[in-house]
């Protein structure tokens, strides 16, 4: 069998659903699995579908073509097509901290990521022995003030050659530019150490530990143009008390950033997430 | 507008949700929520459905028959079809214990809980002013070991007078009997104060403080012939020290009850949840 | 036995500890419990006890003197000395809301809070009805532009006259002024719907929902000056979907604001916590 | 400074707290941290002190032998003293699943435990090239039927080489024997992969899957004759859904069984842990 994945977006309508599955139907397709969710506010439609189809008779360029003369242009959908058999490229941007690189490398080699993870680009050489454990490719690109542009050059190209199709920046601690944001809209993943919107920006475990906070968080999201303020994808928590210095602050924190990075990176590798006005639908 | 709620459950086949949507709209019914789940293994579907249909032109008892004709018989369904615009008849049977019992209520009287209840039963008088300041019927029906189907007689001429939907034990300290659960199958919901399996029976709060756990919780499921065992609904749990005693478990169990119980009863009373294999469905 | 708790602050400094227990055994306590924290950073030492005396010898206000005298001024100690036999007074602030008010009062009434509540006040008519089901006196106190100074006029009259030790927010809907603060340090609660730093000030769930947070919370503080700046006591969260509604986040916060409330009331009616650089040490 | 911790457990008295620290003051340590606990029900008193003394006079066998001799007699104490600047030595036990040994060699590998690792012990060859990026021996021992008892003499023999402290069995698939746990009581700290007591044994997922659970869990404790029985040190819960496969608990669990059992290393570390009837005292 084959097996693809549609995730489809469009302003609410009356038979949409019906419209979709029907079709599906007489392309002699099996959905196994559907889920939808309507904004009523906003009066928008979104669905997940995956179907199953029979391998000797299914090209997934006709099934494109087909559908979307047949039921995307009528409904005037934004909607995307997955062969869900093949895994999306994934590029790992780190910095000097190893906790999410480990993370991240130990769930790939043991199977549980459906990912491909064709290299690892960093502005610091320190964590290319991790990477050399896993076999992977490691490119150290420094990042100046003075060779910005230069930089972004390399990444680009990089990023082109290796065919990737998302980012994650696990504790990449460098602002990523326009560029690379434009070229990979809603496709760079980012883990913030705070329970956003709560302390953006720099050092938000000492922020946090400042205010008196009794319970810290973690916040993967998609990177945009604004700092810290994309669309969240996930979030989680964990207590602390007046006994937890800044160190301590940290050292949970990093529990929290691995498990809530890796919850991310395992939803948009299966196609769950769908952004719109700044926020996101997951599908589970 | 008119809403019914569909509850759909068969043997998982090619085609099934393309032939319900279809069905749907060629009865110029507008689907305003589907979720579905398919057990691979046991090889069973299952489907929630919302749909809308023109005040003017809807009767659903006429839906109800041919929907069974047209597709029911066909994919051989379970189904249940409700008018979403009714709202269940709730019978509330308590003892002695008062939180959750003022919890539900003052739930309901906020208009949170989409349900009425048009009576309480218990085998004590001790909380009849709590009735009595919401207002409600409150029925003492002493239970002793003699006069058990005297009782019994009792309660069921009463849930039958008051057209009772389903029950709910909100910590009724009395074991229920075969005949009740027969007459309302997956239709009684229990609140049990452990986190089952662990600590079925008596005294749960005494065995979690003597095994030392460090979590404690509460557990929401159907009343079946085996006590304790029924179809879980709804879980939660919270952390408890070296610190705190018998007395504190039972304090911070109390919490969890009354969470744990609302939560079941808010997915008992908008339909979402589906049994089988003494195990749910809990759409969301 | 007469009981006593003892809070204390000062420099951190060597043989404190061991003055303090000293002390208290010479006097013929006992220590039954005893906790103690040091602000590294600041050198600040925090300690909490309770001491049990024999009922026939034990003079407190002579315990508060020579204490004084004999170790307090030692140290240059903040210090509070409870009598723990004496249940505080508390006066309950409402306005529309009622589902703090049902939660604190069935605590109450089953015997959960160790704390007297003497009088409700409110600046709106609504929630008499609940006060009066619980035979609780009800103040009902306009507050408008124009008569504000003399409402405050009336509310410290009358939280004078009922001897009133702290105060409870619970969602009173109207900014507390500076005179009642001066009056009230670290003795007035509120309850706040957000997780604070995240979403200050008026509608937070609403902004919660269009930021798109997975997760929502709430927060009790003491009432300062600064707006939902105030040092922090509980703190609590839970889950939201993107299928959840802003009534959604509304009901599910209800049940969030009215545990992390109770949580606080009780941390403070037992005195387990200390206030400092608008922070709090929470003994447990 | 040198630093020592100090483990207290004795039938509760009065004024135990007062010669303790009376003791230390006079012996020139200052106490930076002190936690206590009573079970008024076993009248039994539980201490953990830190205290700091002058590295140039304090020699901790002479305090060992005089703490004894003028404190610890007179009270009849169970006690430990350590020294705070001495790391314990822990073995690792591990089988054929990865995400522990990773986990736990990560943390160690930047710092985050306060440990030695001199050896890990595996009855399969599988870990090996794990151990080995980390530059740790890695001694495969095949356990059988047949050879049960000479594999044991060469665990025991390898533990006394390296001075073991204490040993962590990181999902190691096989039963300890008596001969083990005699010569480590307390001392062999277990990773039990469900929410004791529910589902103890083997598969845990899998009847946790078939109980319909809407709550997973994992738990570390110290092993004991008794499996999955022994005192617990800590426990936590993730939730999961009917969409959840067997496959899902399985991956989720690792996350929990991750978290939990390193928890569980550092609190007995730091010698936060004390055990008394088939229960822990967890010092924060």
């Amino acid at each position: 069998m084959k097996r693809i994945t549609l995730l489809i977006n469009c302003n609410d309508r009356k038979g949409i659903i019906a419209s979709i599955t029907s079709y599906i139907q007489q392309q002699n397709g099996n959905i196994v699995y559907i889920d939808q969710h309507v904004d009523r506010e906003e009066e928008l439609f979104f669905m997940r579908l995956e179907c199953e189809f029979s391998k000797e008779i299914f090209l997934i360029e006709d099934f494109r073509k087909d559908f979307s003369e047949t039921i995307a242009e009528n409904f005037e959908m934004n909607w995307h097509l997955y062969n869900s058999d093949l895994k999306p490229k994934m590029a790992l941007f780190v910095s000097k901290y190893e906790h999410c690189l480990y993370d991240i490398l130990s769930r790939y080699s043991s199977g549980e990521l459906e990912v491909e993870i064709p290299l690892i680009i960093s502005n610091h050489p320190d964590l290319e022995h991790i990477a050399k454990s896993f076999n992977l490719p490691y490119y150290y690109i420094k990042v100046t003030k003075d060779n910005k542009v230069e930089a972004e050059d390399l990444q680009l190209k990089l990023l082109k050659e290796y065919q990737i199709d998302f980012i994650v920046l696990a504790r990449y601690m460098q602002i990523v530019s326009s560029r690379l944001i434009e070229e990979y809209p809603n496709h760079i993943i980012n883990i913030h150490h705070s329970f956003l919107p709560a302390f953006p920006g720099a050092k938000p475990y000492h922020s946090a530990f400042k205010r008196g906070v009794k319970i810290i968080g973690a916040t993967s999201h998609y990177v945009t143009e604004d700092l810290d303020e994309g669309p969240i994808i996930e979030q989680d928590i964990t207590r602390v008390t007046h006994t937890n210095t800044i160190k301590d602050f940290i050292l949970k924190g990093k529990d929290l950033e691995k498990i809530v990075l890796s919850r991310a990176i395992k939803l948009h590798t299966k196609r769950k997430v769908m952004v719109y006005k700044n926020k996101t639908v997951v599908f589970i």
